[in-house]
C-alpha cells in the first residue's frame, strides 16, 4: 500500500517553499522508487480565506489518515485582526493538538559551510548540535480556562492557565531521554520551579522518570538562566527538554544561534510516529512572493519526514547530501549569503537540490 | 531629614558584594557629605535560616519606611527543598508586590572597555544599549489559582494564571513610553498575542496607551521571534517593554549579549519612585565566599538607587565613572577578565572603585 502525505503549504513563502519540496519529493521517488501518494490542502490564512476557518474539517481529517505531514508556515499581517479563535495559528495549533503531536523535535545544528552566518564568535559555535525538545500539545498555549473578561470596575482582564498533569511530563521526558541516549548522553530540563508551580511538577516528573535512564546524565536549568547560557556557551547542551511555551522561546533563540534558521527543520510526533514535519522559521510575510526565500529548511523537513515516519532512512540521507552537496557548491540565498556565494533565489536553490540528487 | 536605605544582601555572593557596595557608599557620604542613614535585614534564604521565613514582617515593614532598598540575590542549593510558598525567591518577590515595585528597569549595556567579553561578533555588539522595562508585580509570577492538585485518576496536575487587567498594562506602558522619549524614541512591546489571550489585551492596550507619545515610534514582536532577534541583531532594539516571565527571560538574555552580567544593576520603582535596587545576576552559589564574585553591578546599583530614589545625581555620576575608571586601568574580576588585565577578587575591586572615587 502507498504511503499516504499531505502537504499543507500554508501562508507567506509557504507555498513557494513548498513547491520546491515537492520537486524534491518527485526526484527522490524517481530515483527510489518510492510508492508515495501526495495530497495537497489549506491551512492557516489561506484556509481562513477559502474556507472561513483555520483548518476544515476535511483537512483535518485527510491529515489524520495520512502517515505524515508536510506543513510550511503560517500566519501574515492580512490575518492579524481576525478573533483569537480563529487566527492562521490556530490552524497549526489544531493539527497538532488533534493528533496528539506532544513530541517537538527541534534541532539546532550549524552547518559547517554556513558557520560564518552565527552571530556569535566562531569558536563559540564551531561544531554546535543541540535538539530541543518541546513539549507541544500541552502547556499555556492549550490550557482552559483562557479569554479576557470584565471586572466588576469595568476593566478588562486577559488570563490564560498553564497547566500540566503528570502524564504528560511523563511522556514527554522518555522522549527526551531515549533521544539523549541516542546522542551525547546529556539531558537538561528547563523550568521555573522556583517560582511556578506547574514547573515544579515538571521537575519532580522528570527526576522521578530519571530512574529508568541511569546512563543519562540529567540537570535542571531555570530558564531565564537558560535563555543566558544559550548566549553564553551553547555547545554546553545536548538535548534540552522544557514545556511548549519556553521551548517555543528556547528553541528559537537556539535555532538563530546557528544564524540559518532558514536551514532548520522540524518534527512533531505522536505515539504511533505518525508527524508534522515543519521549518523552524515562520512565514515570512516581508520576503513572500519575491524568490527569495530559502527552500532549505522544508526540504530537509522532507528528510526527516521520509526517515522518522515513512521508515526511508536511505533517501532521507540523499535528500540531506544533497542540500549539503549545493553548500559546498556556494550557492546561496539571500539569508545565508556570505561573501564570494553564488546567491539564488528559492526556485534556483530548489533546482540545485534537485541536481545533486 | 535624613535619607534611609535598607540594605538586603540576601544568599550566596549576596554579602559580599553588598558589602564592597557599602565601603562605596561610606566614601561617598563623606565626599558629597550625604545625609544617608543605612539600616540591614535579612532576605531569603538567610532569612529562612534565621527567622523560618525568606522575609520577616518586621523586615518588610522597615522596608515600607525606606527611600529605597539595596537589595543582593537570593536563592541557593541549600534551600531547594523548601515548599513553594518558603522559597527564598519569595522573599524578593513579596517586597516586590507588597511595596508595588511594578516597573523594573534592566539596562543591557555593553561597557567599551569589556567590549571583547561578548560571545556575539563585535560589530554585532559594539555600543549596545537596550533598556528592557519588565512587568514585575503582575503575569504568571503572582496569578492565581496556582498549585498543584490531585485529579480523579490519581495523577497530579500543576497550574500556575498568566493574568494581566488593562491598567496593569497602562501603568507599565506609560513607564516605558516615557522611557523611549527620554532615549532613542523606540519602544518594542513583545508578547505571543496570536497564540494567548492575556497577551492580546496587553497589546491592546499598549496601543491605545501610544495614542499619547506620538514621538514614540511604537513596534510589535512575539516572544519567540524577540528573542531570536535579540541574538541575530541586538542593536535594533531601543526600549522593549513585556509581561514578567517574558522580561524575565529576554532581559537575562539581552544581559549577557554584553557578555558582562556581573556589571548590570537594575532598578525596580513604584509610583511613589520608591525603590528596589539589586544586580542583574543572582545568588551564584558555586563561588560564594570565595573572594570571586563581581561587586560591580551592586556598586552601580547603589548608583541608580542614589539617582532615582535620593536625587543624588552627581554622587551616582561620580559612582559610576569611579567603575569606569577601574576598568580603564584594567582590573578585572574573573567573570570578565581577558588576556593582559589584572585579575582581582571581590574586596580588591570594591577598594579599587573606593580609590578612585
Ligand atoms: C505559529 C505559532 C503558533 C507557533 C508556536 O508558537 O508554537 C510557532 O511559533 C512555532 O514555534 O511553531
Ligand atoms: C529570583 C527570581 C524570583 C527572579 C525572577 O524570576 O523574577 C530573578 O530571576 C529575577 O529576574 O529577578
Amino acid at each position: 500500500m502507498s504511503k499516504q502525505i499531505l502537504c499543507l503549504p500554508g501562508d507567506g513563502i509557504g507555498p513557494e517553499i513548498m513547491t520546491e519540496a515537492l520537486k524534491v519529493l518527485e526526484a527522490a521517488k524517481q530515483r527510489f522508487g518510492l510508492d508515495i501518494e501526495v495530497s495537497h490542502g489549506l491551512v492557516g490564512g489561506a484556509a481562513i480565506d477559502k474556507d472561513g476557518v483555520p483548518l476544515s474539517d476535511e483537512t483535518l481529517a485527510v491529515a489524520k489518515r495520512s502517515d505524515a505531514i508536510l506543513f510550511g508556515a503560517v500566519g501574515g499581517p492580512k490575518w492579524d485582526s481576525q478573533p483569537m479563535a480563529n487566527r492562521p495559528e490556530k490552524g497549526l495549533l489544531k493539527l497538532r493538538s488533534e493528533l496528539d503531536l506532544f513530541a517537538n523535535l527541534r534541532p539546532a545544528i550549524l552547518f559547517p559551510q554556513l558557520a560564518e552566518a552565527s552571530s556569535l564568535k566562531p569558536e563559540l559555535v564551531a561544531g554546535l548540535d543541540i535538539l530541543i525538545v518541546r513539549e507541544l500539545t500541552g502547556g499555556i498555549y492549550f490550557g482552559e480556562p483562557r479569554g479576557v473578561r470584565t471586572l466588576e470596575n469595568g476593566e478588562r482582564e486577559g488570563f490564560n492557565t498553564y497547566v500540566y498533569r503528570e502524564s504528560e511530563v511523563r511522556r514527554i521526558a522518555k522522549v527526551a531521554f531515549e533521544a539523549a541516549q541516542k546522542r551525547g548522553g546529556r539531558l537538561c530540563s528547563v523550568d521555573k520551579s522556583n517560582v511556578l508551580e506547574v514547573t515544579a511538577l515538571w521537575r519532580d516528573v522528570v527526576i522521578e522518570e530519571s530512574g529508568s535512564y541511569s546512563d543519562v546524565e540529567l540537570s535542571h536549568m531555570y530558564v531565564d538562566n537558560a535563555a543566558m547560557q544559550l548566549v553564553r556557551a551553547p555547545k554546553q547542551f545536548d538535548v534540552m527538554v522544557t514545556g511548549n511555551m519556553f521551548g517555543d522561546i528556547l528553541s528559537d533563540c537556539a535555532a538563530m544561534l546557528t544564524g540559518s534558521i532558514g536551514m532548520l527543520p522540524s518534527a512533531s510526533l505522536n505515539e504511533k510516529n505518525q508527524g508534522m514535519y515543519e521549518p523552524v522559521h515562520g512565514s515570512a510575510p516581508d520576503i513572500a512572493g519575491e524568490n527569495k526565500a530559502n527552500p532549505l529548511a522544508q526540504i530537509l523537513s522532507l528528510a526527516m519526514l521520509l526517515r522518522y515516519s515513512l521508515g526511508e532512512g536511505d533517501t532521507a540521507d540523499a535528500i540531506e547530501k544533497a542540500v549539503s552537496d549545493v553548500l559546498d557548491k556556494g550557492y546561496r540565498t539571500g539569508d545565508i549569503a556570505s561573501e564570494g556565494c553564488q546567491l539564488m533565489g528559492t526556485v534556483e536553490m530548489g533546482d540545485a537540490v534537485v541536481g545533486c540528487l
